[in-house]
Protein backbone atom coordinates (compact mmCIF):
# COMPACT_ATOMS: atom_id res chain seq x y z
CA UNK A 1 0.00 0.00 0.00
CA UNK A 2 1.72 3.48 -0.97
CA UNK A 3 1.23 5.75 2.07
CA UNK A 4 -0.55 9.07 1.28
CA UNK A 5 -0.47 12.13 3.28
CA UNK A 6 -3.89 11.73 4.10
CA UNK A 7 -3.23 8.27 5.41
CA UNK A 8 -1.12 9.86 7.90
CA UNK A 9 -3.45 12.80 8.43
CA UNK A 10 -6.46 9.97 9.65
CA UNK A 11 -4.11 8.52 11.94
CA UNK A 12 -2.58 11.27 13.34
CA UNK A 13 -6.41 12.50 13.58
CA UNK A 14 -7.99 9.64 15.49
CA UNK A 15 -4.31 9.82 18.00
CA UNK A 16 -4.63 13.48 18.70
CA UNK A 17 -8.66 12.57 19.81
CA UNK A 18 -7.83 9.74 22.20
CA UNK A 19 -5.13 12.05 23.49
CA UNK A 20 -6.60 15.07 24.26
CA UNK A 21 -9.70 13.41 25.83
CA UNK A 22 -7.67 11.39 27.94
CA UNK A 23 -5.62 14.42 28.98
CA UNK A 24 -8.55 16.16 29.68
CA UNK A 25 -10.36 13.45 31.61
CA UNK A 26 -6.83 13.38 33.58
CA UNK A 27 -8.10 16.20 35.19
CA UNK A 28 -10.43 14.83 37.82
CA UNK A 29 -7.40 12.31 38.71
CA UNK A 30 -7.22 12.32 42.41
CA UNK A 31 -9.91 15.00 43.06
CA UNK A 32 -12.99 12.98 42.05
CA UNK A 33 -15.94 12.96 44.51
CA UNK A 34 -15.45 8.63 44.85
CA UNK A 35 -13.01 7.15 45.03
CA UNK A 36 -14.30 3.92 42.86
CA UNK A 37 -15.04 6.55 40.34
CA UNK A 38 -12.21 8.30 40.47
CA UNK A 39 -10.52 5.16 39.74
CA UNK A 40 -12.41 4.18 37.09
CA UNK A 41 -12.03 7.12 35.23
CA UNK A 42 -8.22 7.43 35.21
CA UNK A 43 -8.36 4.07 34.09
CA UNK A 44 -10.25 5.16 30.93
CA UNK A 45 -7.79 7.94 30.64
CA UNK A 46 -4.88 5.51 30.49
CA UNK A 47 -6.72 3.38 27.71
CA UNK A 48 -7.16 6.72 25.60
CA UNK A 49 -4.01 7.44 26.07
CA UNK A 50 -2.96 3.93 25.76
CA UNK A 51 -4.64 4.01 21.98
CA UNK A 52 -3.07 7.36 21.29
CA UNK A 53 0.21 5.59 22.02
CA UNK A 54 -0.41 2.82 19.52
CA UNK A 55 -1.66 5.20 16.40
CA UNK A 56 1.31 7.60 17.19
CA UNK A 57 3.80 4.88 16.71
CA UNK A 58 2.16 3.61 13.79
CA UNK A 59 1.96 7.03 12.49
CA UNK A 60 5.55 7.53 12.85
CA UNK A 61 5.77 4.57 10.62
CA UNK A 62 4.05 6.02 7.90
CA UNK A 63 5.65 9.58 8.23
CA UNK A 64 9.04 7.70 7.72
CA UNK A 65 8.13 5.93 4.85
CA UNK A 66 6.16 9.11 3.54
CA UNK A 67 8.50 11.85 3.83
CA UNK A 68 12.08 9.74 5.51
CA UNK A 69 11.27 11.94 9.05
CA UNK A 70 11.90 9.76 11.78
CA UNK A 71 9.54 11.15 15.08
CA UNK A 72 8.49 9.78 18.28
CA UNK A 73 5.11 8.92 19.86
CA UNK A 74 6.34 12.12 22.40
CA UNK A 75 7.16 14.25 19.68
CA UNK A 76 3.70 14.31 18.48
CA UNK A 77 2.27 14.75 21.89
CA UNK A 78 4.74 17.40 23.34
CA UNK A 79 6.27 18.93 20.14
CA UNK A 80 3.45 19.89 18.10
CA UNK A 81 2.20 22.88 17.76
CA UNK A 82 -1.93 23.60 18.46
CA UNK A 83 -2.04 24.06 14.59
CA UNK A 84 -0.77 20.53 14.09
CA UNK A 85 -3.11 18.60 16.41
CA UNK A 86 -6.24 17.13 14.86
CA UNK A 87 -8.38 16.25 17.12
CA UNK A 88 -12.40 16.88 17.24
CA UNK A 89 -13.19 20.28 19.15
CA UNK A 90 -15.48 18.33 21.52
CA UNK A 91 -12.84 16.65 23.29
CA UNK A 92 -10.86 19.85 24.01
CA UNK A 93 -13.47 21.87 25.59
CA UNK A 94 -13.52 22.19 29.58
CA UNK A 95 -15.33 19.78 31.75
CA UNK A 96 -16.86 23.22 33.07
CA UNK A 97 -19.37 23.38 29.73
CA UNK A 98 -21.38 26.13 29.30
CA UNK A 99 -20.55 27.81 32.25
CA UNK A 100 -16.55 28.09 30.78
CA UNK A 101 -14.87 31.67 31.04
CA UNK A 102 -17.89 32.96 33.57
CA UNK A 103 -17.20 33.19 37.54
CA UNK A 104 -19.74 30.17 38.08
CA UNK A 105 -17.62 27.87 35.92
CA UNK A 106 -16.48 24.73 37.70
CA UNK A 107 -15.81 21.04 37.03
CA UNK A 108 -18.93 19.21 35.95
CA UNK A 109 -19.11 15.50 35.80
CA UNK A 110 -21.81 15.49 33.49
CA UNK A 111 -20.26 17.25 30.67
CA UNK A 112 -17.58 14.58 31.44
CA UNK A 113 -20.03 12.03 31.12
CA UNK A 114 -22.22 13.17 28.09
CA UNK A 115 -18.69 13.39 26.44
CA UNK A 116 -17.42 10.62 27.21
CA UNK A 117 -20.76 8.85 25.72
CA UNK A 118 -20.83 10.71 22.46
CA UNK A 119 -17.51 10.01 22.06
CA UNK A 120 -17.22 6.51 22.72
CA UNK A 121 -20.27 6.00 20.97
CA UNK A 122 -19.46 7.07 17.84
CA UNK A 123 -15.95 5.32 18.59
CA UNK A 124 -17.13 1.78 19.06
CA UNK A 125 -19.05 2.13 15.56
CA UNK A 126 -15.87 3.19 13.69
CA UNK A 127 -13.43 0.89 15.63
CA UNK A 128 -15.53 -1.59 14.73
CA UNK A 129 -15.39 -0.72 11.01
CA UNK A 130 -11.77 -0.48 11.18
CA UNK A 131 -10.93 -3.65 12.11
CA UNK A 132 -11.61 -4.50 8.03
CA UNK A 133 -9.19 -1.64 7.37
CA UNK A 134 -6.67 -2.17 4.46
CA UNK A 135 -4.38 -1.13 6.70
CA UNK A 136 -3.52 -3.90 9.15
CA UNK A 137 -1.58 -2.12 11.62
CA UNK A 138 -4.42 -0.49 11.84
CA UNK A 139 -6.90 -2.75 11.92
CA UNK A 140 -5.08 -4.54 14.71
CA UNK A 141 -5.14 -0.98 17.25
CA UNK A 142 -9.12 -1.57 16.20
CA UNK A 143 -9.30 -4.70 17.33
CA UNK A 144 -7.76 -4.45 20.61
CA UNK A 145 -9.41 -0.65 21.44
CA UNK A 146 -13.24 -2.43 20.79
CA UNK A 147 -13.39 -4.05 24.12
CA UNK A 148 -12.05 -0.78 25.97
CA UNK A 149 -14.44 0.95 24.20
CA UNK A 150 -17.21 -1.12 25.34
CA UNK A 151 -16.69 -0.63 29.10
CA UNK A 152 -16.33 3.24 28.20
CA UNK A 153 -20.07 3.32 26.78
CA UNK A 154 -21.01 1.03 28.93
CA UNK A 155 -20.13 3.32 31.93
CA UNK A 156 -21.35 6.63 30.64
CA UNK A 157 -24.41 5.31 29.38
CA UNK A 158 -25.05 3.79 33.06
CA UNK A 159 -24.03 7.27 34.61
CA UNK A 160 -25.68 9.46 32.04
CA UNK A 161 -28.96 7.49 32.73
CA UNK A 162 -28.09 7.81 36.07
CA UNK A 163 -28.20 11.70 35.75
CA UNK A 164 -31.04 11.84 33.56
CA UNK A 165 -33.47 9.83 35.39
CA UNK A 166 -32.14 11.35 38.69
CA UNK A 167 -32.70 14.31 41.07
CA UNK A 168 -34.25 17.46 38.78
CA UNK A 169 -30.89 18.88 39.42
CA UNK A 170 -28.87 15.91 38.07
CA UNK A 171 -31.37 15.88 34.90
CA UNK A 172 -30.97 19.43 34.55
CA UNK A 173 -27.57 19.28 34.55
CA UNK A 174 -27.23 16.43 32.30
CA UNK A 175 -29.65 18.21 29.53
CA UNK A 176 -27.68 21.39 30.00
CA UNK A 177 -24.41 19.28 29.39
CA UNK A 178 -26.12 18.17 25.69
CA UNK A 179 -27.55 20.82 24.53
CA UNK A 180 -23.78 22.52 24.83
CA UNK A 181 -22.05 19.27 23.38
CA UNK A 182 -24.23 17.68 20.75
CA UNK A 183 -23.38 20.93 18.63
CA UNK A 184 -19.58 19.81 18.37
CA UNK A 185 -20.50 16.51 17.03
CA UNK A 186 -21.48 17.80 13.72
CA UNK A 187 -17.66 17.58 13.52
CA UNK A 188 -17.73 13.85 13.44
CA UNK A 189 -19.86 13.29 10.25
CA UNK A 190 -18.47 16.09 8.13
CA UNK A 191 -16.54 15.00 4.79
CA UNK A 192 -13.32 16.47 3.94
CA UNK A 193 -10.63 15.24 1.09
CA UNK A 194 -8.62 13.13 4.35
CA UNK A 195 -11.84 11.02 4.34
CA UNK A 196 -12.38 11.14 0.88
CA UNK A 197 -8.78 9.40 0.44
CA UNK A 198 -9.22 6.80 3.36
CA UNK A 199 -12.59 5.95 1.80
CA UNK A 200 -11.21 5.47 -1.53
CA UNK A 201 -7.92 3.43 -0.19
CA UNK A 202 -10.35 0.96 2.08
CA UNK A 203 -8.82 2.38 4.96
CA UNK A 204 -11.77 3.69 6.48
CA UNK A 205 -15.45 4.34 6.22
CA UNK A 206 -16.77 8.05 5.64
CA UNK A 207 -17.77 8.93 9.21
CA UNK A 208 -21.27 9.76 7.73
CA UNK A 209 -21.83 6.45 7.01
CA UNK A 210 -21.66 5.62 10.58
CA UNK A 211 -24.02 8.58 11.99
CA UNK A 212 -27.47 6.50 11.77
CA UNK A 213 -26.16 3.86 13.91
CA UNK A 214 -24.84 6.18 16.19
CA UNK A 215 -27.73 8.51 16.58
CA UNK A 216 -30.25 5.42 16.98
CA UNK A 217 -28.01 4.04 19.95
CA UNK A 218 -27.57 7.98 21.54
CA UNK A 219 -31.30 8.20 20.92
CA UNK A 220 -32.07 4.85 22.91
CA UNK A 221 -30.14 5.63 25.57
CA UNK A 222 -31.14 9.56 26.12
CA UNK A 223 -34.69 8.25 25.85
CA UNK A 224 -33.87 5.83 28.54
CA UNK A 225 -32.45 9.08 30.45
CA UNK A 226 -35.71 10.57 29.81
CA UNK A 227 -33.27 13.02 28.24
CA UNK A 228 -33.85 15.10 25.25
CA UNK A 229 -31.71 15.15 21.71
CA UNK A 230 -31.45 18.86 20.70
CA UNK A 231 -31.94 20.08 17.70
CA UNK A 232 -29.56 19.43 14.96
CA UNK A 233 -27.40 22.41 13.66
CA UNK A 234 -25.51 23.94 11.24
CA UNK A 235 -21.85 25.33 12.47
CA UNK A 236 -19.59 22.44 12.33
CA UNK A 237 -16.50 23.27 14.06
CA UNK A 238 -12.65 22.46 12.80
CA UNK A 239 -10.66 20.68 14.92
CA UNK A 240 -9.66 18.30 12.76
CA UNK A 241 -8.17 20.19 10.27
CA UNK A 242 -6.44 22.44 13.37
CA UNK A 243 -8.29 25.13 13.75
CA UNK A 244 -9.42 24.82 17.54
CA UNK A 245 -11.24 26.42 20.05
CA UNK A 246 -9.83 29.29 22.63
CA UNK A 247 -9.75 26.28 25.31
CA UNK A 248 -6.84 24.16 23.35
CA UNK A 249 -4.22 25.67 24.10
CA UNK A 250 -4.54 25.71 27.78
CA UNK A 251 -5.49 21.64 27.33
CA UNK A 252 -1.75 22.00 25.04
CA UNK A 253 -0.02 24.24 28.14
CA UNK A 254 -0.94 21.93 30.93
CA UNK A 255 0.30 18.70 28.92
CA UNK A 256 3.34 19.81 27.14
CA UNK A 257 5.16 22.55 29.52
CA UNK A 258 7.11 19.97 31.38
CA UNK A 259 8.26 18.20 28.31
CA UNK A 260 9.51 21.33 26.61
CA UNK A 261 10.97 22.34 29.61
CA UNK A 262 13.56 19.79 29.51
CA UNK A 263 13.57 18.49 25.83
CA UNK A 264 15.97 15.31 25.43
CA UNK A 265 16.00 15.16 28.85
CA UNK A 266 18.26 12.09 30.16
CA UNK A 267 15.17 10.49 32.14
CA UNK B 1 -11.12 -12.42 66.89
CA UNK B 2 -11.89 -9.71 69.27
CA UNK B 3 -11.58 -6.34 67.60
CA UNK B 4 -9.29 -3.73 69.13
CA UNK B 5 -8.65 -0.43 68.39
CA UNK B 6 -5.26 -0.86 67.56
CA UNK B 7 -5.86 -3.37 65.03
CA UNK B 8 -8.38 -0.61 63.71
CA UNK B 9 -5.81 2.07 63.77
CA UNK B 10 -3.43 -0.50 61.55
CA UNK B 11 -5.29 -1.01 59.03
CA UNK B 12 -6.15 2.63 58.69
CA UNK B 13 -2.37 3.30 59.05
CA UNK B 14 -1.94 0.99 56.00
CA UNK B 15 -4.71 2.40 54.08
CA UNK B 16 -3.86 6.14 54.61
CA UNK B 17 -0.41 5.64 53.64
CA UNK B 18 -1.25 3.85 50.04
CA UNK B 19 -3.92 6.80 49.66
CA UNK B 20 -1.40 9.59 50.47
CA UNK B 21 1.07 8.35 48.21
CA UNK B 22 -1.57 7.19 45.25
CA UNK B 23 -2.93 10.86 45.58
CA UNK B 24 0.57 12.74 45.56
CA UNK B 25 1.85 10.57 42.56
CA UNK B 26 -1.24 11.44 41.04
CA UNK B 27 0.03 14.99 40.57
CA UNK B 28 2.24 14.10 37.63
CA UNK B 29 -0.98 12.61 36.33
CA UNK B 30 -1.14 14.22 32.32
CA UNK B 31 1.96 16.21 32.86
CA UNK B 32 4.56 13.40 32.76
CA UNK B 33 7.33 14.34 30.52
CA UNK B 34 7.38 10.75 28.46
CA UNK B 35 3.85 9.23 27.62
CA UNK B 36 4.75 5.70 28.43
CA UNK B 37 6.51 6.78 31.45
CA UNK B 38 2.93 8.80 32.37
CA UNK B 39 0.99 5.60 32.07
CA UNK B 40 2.90 3.29 34.53
CA UNK B 41 3.16 6.28 37.07
CA UNK B 42 -0.84 6.09 36.82
CA UNK B 43 -1.43 2.69 36.66
CA UNK B 44 0.94 2.47 39.88
CA UNK B 45 -0.65 5.72 41.76
CA UNK B 46 -4.08 3.32 40.96
CA UNK B 47 -3.07 0.25 42.45
CA UNK B 48 -2.32 2.15 45.61
CA UNK B 49 -5.37 3.90 45.68
CA UNK B 50 -7.14 0.21 44.91
CA UNK B 51 -4.80 -1.06 47.91
CA UNK B 52 -6.52 1.99 50.10
CA UNK B 53 -9.68 0.86 49.07
CA UNK B 54 -9.63 -2.84 49.86
CA UNK B 55 -7.76 -1.54 53.46
CA UNK B 56 -10.85 1.28 53.71
CA UNK B 57 -13.90 -1.54 52.96
CA UNK B 58 -12.20 -3.78 55.49
CA UNK B 59 -11.66 -0.96 58.46
CA UNK B 60 -15.00 -0.33 57.83
CA UNK B 61 -16.05 -3.57 59.15
CA UNK B 62 -13.72 -3.51 61.84
CA UNK B 63 -14.70 -0.35 63.34
CA UNK B 64 -18.78 -1.69 63.03
CA UNK B 65 -17.75 -4.58 65.02
CA UNK B 66 -15.55 -2.30 67.38
CA UNK B 67 -17.93 0.64 67.96
CA UNK B 68 -20.89 -0.03 65.97
CA UNK B 69 -20.28 2.91 63.48
CA UNK B 70 -20.94 3.09 60.21
CA UNK B 71 -18.57 4.69 57.62
CA UNK B 72 -17.59 3.92 53.98
CA UNK B 73 -14.28 4.21 52.08
CA UNK B 74 -15.02 7.61 51.08
CA UNK B 75 -15.51 8.69 54.64
CA UNK B 76 -12.46 7.88 55.14
CA UNK B 77 -10.73 9.37 52.75
CA UNK B 78 -12.79 12.41 52.25
CA UNK B 79 -14.14 13.03 55.62
CA UNK B 80 -11.44 12.65 58.18
CA UNK B 81 -9.84 15.84 59.64
CA UNK B 82 -5.91 15.59 59.50
CA UNK B 83 -5.32 14.91 62.45
CA UNK B 84 -7.32 11.58 61.85
CA UNK B 85 -4.99 10.47 58.97
CA UNK B 86 -2.26 7.95 59.87
CA UNK B 87 -0.28 7.49 57.14
CA UNK B 88 3.97 8.05 57.43
CA UNK B 89 4.77 11.40 56.99
CA UNK B 90 7.03 10.29 54.18
CA UNK B 91 4.29 10.10 51.71
CA UNK B 92 2.60 13.35 52.01
CA UNK B 93 5.93 14.89 51.38
CA UNK B 94 5.78 17.28 48.09
CA UNK B 95 7.63 16.25 45.03
CA UNK B 96 9.81 19.15 45.19
CA UNK B 97 11.75 17.84 48.01
CA UNK B 98 14.37 19.47 49.41
CA UNK B 99 13.61 23.15 47.55
CA UNK B 100 10.15 22.72 49.47
CA UNK B 101 8.67 26.19 49.61
CA UNK B 102 11.85 28.03 47.67
CA UNK B 103 10.84 30.22 44.94
CA UNK B 104 13.35 27.06 42.83
CA UNK B 105 10.79 24.43 43.96
CA UNK B 106 9.65 22.34 41.05
CA UNK B 107 8.41 18.73 41.00
CA UNK B 108 11.67 16.55 40.88
CA UNK B 109 10.85 13.20 39.44
CA UNK B 110 14.10 11.55 41.22
CA UNK B 111 12.27 12.63 44.22
CA UNK B 112 9.02 10.82 43.20
CA UNK B 113 11.20 7.83 42.12
CA UNK B 114 13.45 7.53 45.02
CA UNK B 115 10.15 7.76 47.33
CA UNK B 116 8.62 5.23 46.08
CA UNK B 117 11.58 2.55 45.91
CA UNK B 118 11.96 2.85 49.84
CA UNK B 119 8.25 2.79 50.21
CA UNK B 120 7.69 -0.30 48.08
CA UNK B 121 10.75 -1.90 48.75
CA UNK B 122 9.53 -1.77 52.66
CA UNK B 123 5.85 -2.66 51.93
CA UNK B 124 7.02 -6.03 49.20
CA UNK B 125 8.64 -7.12 53.20
CA UNK B 126 5.79 -6.32 55.02
CA UNK B 127 3.23 -7.11 52.51
CA UNK B 128 4.75 -11.10 52.33
CA UNK B 129 4.72 -10.88 56.65
CA UNK B 130 1.09 -9.90 56.22
CA UNK B 131 0.07 -12.57 53.98
CA UNK B 132 0.55 -15.07 57.21
CA UNK B 133 -1.75 -12.47 59.69
CA UNK B 134 -4.40 -13.77 61.72
CA UNK B 135 -6.56 -11.64 60.34
CA UNK B 136 -7.67 -12.88 56.80
CA UNK B 137 -9.26 -10.70 55.45
CA UNK B 138 -5.95 -8.69 55.86
CA UNK B 139 -3.55 -11.66 54.52
CA UNK B 140 -5.68 -11.54 51.58
CA UNK B 141 -5.35 -7.85 50.38
CA UNK B 142 -1.32 -8.66 51.21
CA UNK B 143 -1.23 -11.68 48.92
CA UNK B 144 -3.00 -9.42 46.43
CA UNK B 145 -0.88 -6.73 46.96
CA UNK B 146 2.39 -8.30 46.98
CA UNK B 147 2.17 -8.56 42.76
CA UNK B 148 1.29 -5.44 42.42
CA UNK B 149 4.47 -3.87 45.12
CA UNK B 150 7.08 -6.53 42.88
CA UNK B 151 6.55 -4.46 40.12
CA UNK B 152 6.61 -1.08 41.90
CA UNK B 153 9.87 -2.40 43.33
CA UNK B 154 11.36 -2.88 39.93
CA UNK B 155 10.03 0.40 38.22
CA UNK B 156 11.78 2.22 40.99
CA UNK B 157 15.10 0.59 41.48
CA UNK B 158 15.28 0.90 37.51
CA UNK B 159 15.38 4.03 37.75
CA UNK B 160 17.09 5.47 40.60
CA UNK B 161 19.83 3.13 39.52
CA UNK B 162 19.23 4.42 35.77
CA UNK B 163 19.64 8.26 37.49
CA UNK B 164 22.38 7.11 39.86
CA UNK B 165 24.56 5.54 37.31
CA UNK B 166 23.18 8.51 34.53
CA UNK B 167 24.63 11.76 34.26
CA UNK B 168 26.50 14.28 36.36
CA UNK B 169 23.01 16.24 37.29
CA UNK B 170 20.64 12.84 37.41
CA UNK B 171 23.30 11.70 39.60
CA UNK B 172 23.32 14.74 41.85
CA UNK B 173 19.41 14.81 41.99
CA UNK B 174 19.03 11.17 42.48
CA UNK B 175 21.46 11.73 45.86
CA UNK B 176 19.72 14.75 46.55
CA UNK B 177 16.54 13.08 46.74
CA UNK B 178 17.71 10.41 49.37
CA UNK B 179 19.39 12.96 51.30
CA UNK B 180 15.98 14.46 51.55
CA UNK B 181 14.02 11.69 52.37
CA UNK B 182 16.06 8.87 54.19
CA UNK B 183 15.24 10.41 57.52
CA UNK B 184 11.36 9.95 56.71
CA UNK B 185 12.53 6.25 56.81
CA UNK B 186 12.88 6.29 60.21
CA UNK B 187 9.52 6.14 61.45
CA UNK B 188 8.35 3.02 59.21
CA UNK B 189 10.80 0.65 62.28
CA UNK B 190 9.48 2.96 65.31
CA UNK B 191 7.57 0.92 67.98
CA UNK B 192 4.12 1.81 69.21
CA UNK B 193 1.71 0.49 71.37
CA UNK B 194 -0.34 -0.15 67.97
CA UNK B 195 2.50 -2.20 67.11
CA UNK B 196 3.10 -4.07 70.30
CA UNK B 197 -0.89 -4.80 70.42
CA UNK B 198 -0.98 -6.08 66.31
CA UNK B 199 2.46 -8.05 66.84
CA UNK B 200 1.10 -9.59 70.12
CA UNK B 201 -2.34 -10.64 68.25
CA UNK B 202 -0.31 -12.14 65.61
CA UNK B 203 -2.11 -9.65 63.11
CA UNK B 204 1.32 -8.41 61.74
CA UNK B 205 4.99 -7.76 62.11
CA UNK B 206 6.88 -5.16 63.90
CA UNK B 207 7.99 -3.37 61.17
CA UNK B 208 11.48 -3.56 62.82
CA UNK B 209 11.96 -6.59 62.09
CA UNK B 210 11.72 -6.03 58.40
CA UNK B 211 14.20 -3.37 58.85
CA UNK B 212 17.51 -5.49 58.53
CA UNK B 213 16.02 -7.02 55.13
CA UNK B 214 14.40 -4.09 53.54
CA UNK B 215 18.28 -2.05 54.51
CA UNK B 216 19.76 -5.31 52.82
CA UNK B 217 17.66 -4.41 49.52
CA UNK B 218 18.18 -0.73 49.20
CA UNK B 219 21.77 -1.19 49.94
CA UNK B 220 22.39 -3.71 47.14
CA UNK B 221 20.18 -0.74 44.85
CA UNK B 222 22.34 2.11 45.51
CA UNK B 223 25.40 0.34 45.34
CA UNK B 224 24.29 -0.37 41.87
CA UNK B 225 23.37 2.98 41.35
CA UNK B 226 26.49 4.24 42.77
CA UNK B 227 24.73 6.33 45.17
CA UNK B 228 25.59 6.75 48.79
CA UNK B 229 22.80 5.62 51.52
CA UNK B 230 23.06 8.62 54.23
CA UNK B 231 24.11 8.84 57.44
CA UNK B 232 21.11 7.65 59.59
CA UNK B 233 19.15 10.02 61.95
CA UNK B 234 17.81 10.24 65.33
CA UNK B 235 14.59 12.56 64.33
CA UNK B 236 11.75 10.21 63.71
CA UNK B 237 8.43 11.62 61.90
CA UNK B 238 4.94 11.38 63.82
CA UNK B 239 2.56 10.96 60.50
CA UNK B 240 1.03 7.76 61.67
CA UNK B 241 0.33 9.24 65.20
CA UNK B 242 -1.36 11.92 63.08
CA UNK B 243 0.62 14.58 63.53
CA UNK B 244 1.95 15.64 59.89
CA UNK B 245 4.14 18.00 57.93
CA UNK B 246 3.01 21.48 56.85
CA UNK B 247 2.34 19.76 53.72
CA UNK B 248 -0.74 18.00 54.17
CA UNK B 249 -3.00 20.30 54.48
CA UNK B 250 -1.96 20.94 50.91
CA UNK B 251 -2.83 17.30 49.96
CA UNK B 252 -6.18 16.83 51.90
CA UNK B 253 -7.23 20.09 50.55
CA UNK B 254 -6.82 18.87 46.55
CA UNK B 255 -7.95 15.57 47.47
CA UNK B 256 -10.79 16.50 49.56
CA UNK B 257 -12.09 20.01 48.39
CA UNK B 258 -14.46 18.17 45.98
CA UNK B 259 -16.60 15.87 48.03
CA UNK B 260 -16.61 18.43 50.27
CA UNK B 261 -18.14 20.82 48.46
CA UNK B 262 -21.00 17.94 47.38
CA UNK B 263 -21.62 15.45 50.69
CA UNK B 264 -23.49 12.93 49.92
CA UNK B 265 -24.15 14.62 46.11
CA UNK B 266 -26.44 12.01 44.55
CA UNK B 267 -23.87 11.17 41.41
Amino acid sequence: MSITSQHLQYVLRLADTALILGQRNTEWCGHGPILEEDIALSNMSLDLIGQARLLYTHAAELEQQLTGKQRSEDDYAYFRAEREFANYTLVELPHCGPLAGTAQAEKDYAVTIARNFLYSTLMLHLWSALTASTDAQLAAIAAKSIKETQYHVHHASEWLIRFGDGTDESHRRAQAALDYLIPYTREFFSADEVEDAIAAAGIGPRTAELEAAWLADVSATLDEATLILPEPVKHVTTGKHGEHSEHMGFVLAEMQSLARQHPGANW
